[in-house]
């Protein structure tokens, strides 16, 4: 399993996630943008995820609601779409316990050799916002939300191409 | 004619704006919402703006292309709206000439008194856009535009309105 890398800094808007998948861009976009699968990885392993709407393309909208099987708790989260290419995926993204202005977040796919960078940007709209994220517990969130996503993207390799072929 | 406030701090991502309009919030949502509108106060005189795609809807996308009469020349905008409602809109802003991650913008509407109290946030994905918006003459553009929506919003106000009633 990769690693996740995560920069926040003080005084920032921003938080920057970076993980590099072992597969072509084409298969992280895929794993990224079909409906079908993002029930299997976005959101921590102890919420389902209900995938109300989601339309990968400019003017498209999305909304997920995380739901605690357990204690039936729910939260949603929706946004829409700037642009979704498999070089570049730009989206707002409002948490629905704190309506109001959203973050916006792009992720930025570079492959090289076979391997896929990606580098996603959550931008908040204030300091504040971005610190309340954090606090939150949205690393170890997220962290497990791009393990899993690789292993999706594992299931998605065929034996051909994760031999190198 | 009222005056248009310009916060523009060194090493931060945002231009925020802030104008008073003599008008109660309604009208003034309407003449930023209004397509048939939108020509007669978006951008700086001394261009003709073409409006091509403007829904502001969540989910609705916008496309406003500047002319300049005399020289032919030609600056594309688009981006789609997260929400609109007469108390904050919220939209992505990407200039065509320099595309990639757009600006996230957002407008917060508050009317004391029957007058309309206008927030514009324009957040830029890094310090160095940001900069570069501002560098390129953006805060005339922009100031030229309020002064034209304030106008267009006077042209909206019915002379019992205006008198207060």
């Amino acid at each position: 399993m990769g690693d996740t890398e995560f920069i926040i800094e003080p005084g920032r808007q921003d938080i920057v996630i970076k993980r590099e998948f072992d597969a072509p861009r084409e298969i992280v976009y895929r794993a990224l943008t079909d409906p079908a699968l993002i029930s299997n990885w976005w959101g921590p392993r102890r919420y389902e995820t209900i995938v109300d709407e989601f339309e990968p393309r400019a003017g498209g909208r999305w909304r997920f609601v995380n739901r605690n099987a357990q204690t039936g708790e729910e939260h949603g989260f929706h946004g829409v779409f700037h642009s979704a290419t498999p070089e570049l995926i730009v989206q707002t993204s409002e948490y629905e316990g704190y309506p109001g202005v959203p973050a916006l977040e792009w992720m930025e796919l570079d492959e090289t050799n076979g391997k896929t960078r990606v580098t996603a940007v959550s931008l908040a709209p204030s300091v504040e916002a971005r610190d309340m994220v954090v606090a939150s517990g949205m690393e170890e969130g997220a962290r497990e939300t791009y393990d899993r996503l690789a292993e999706v993207i594992d299931g998605l390799k065929t034996p051909a191409s994760s031999a190198g072929f």
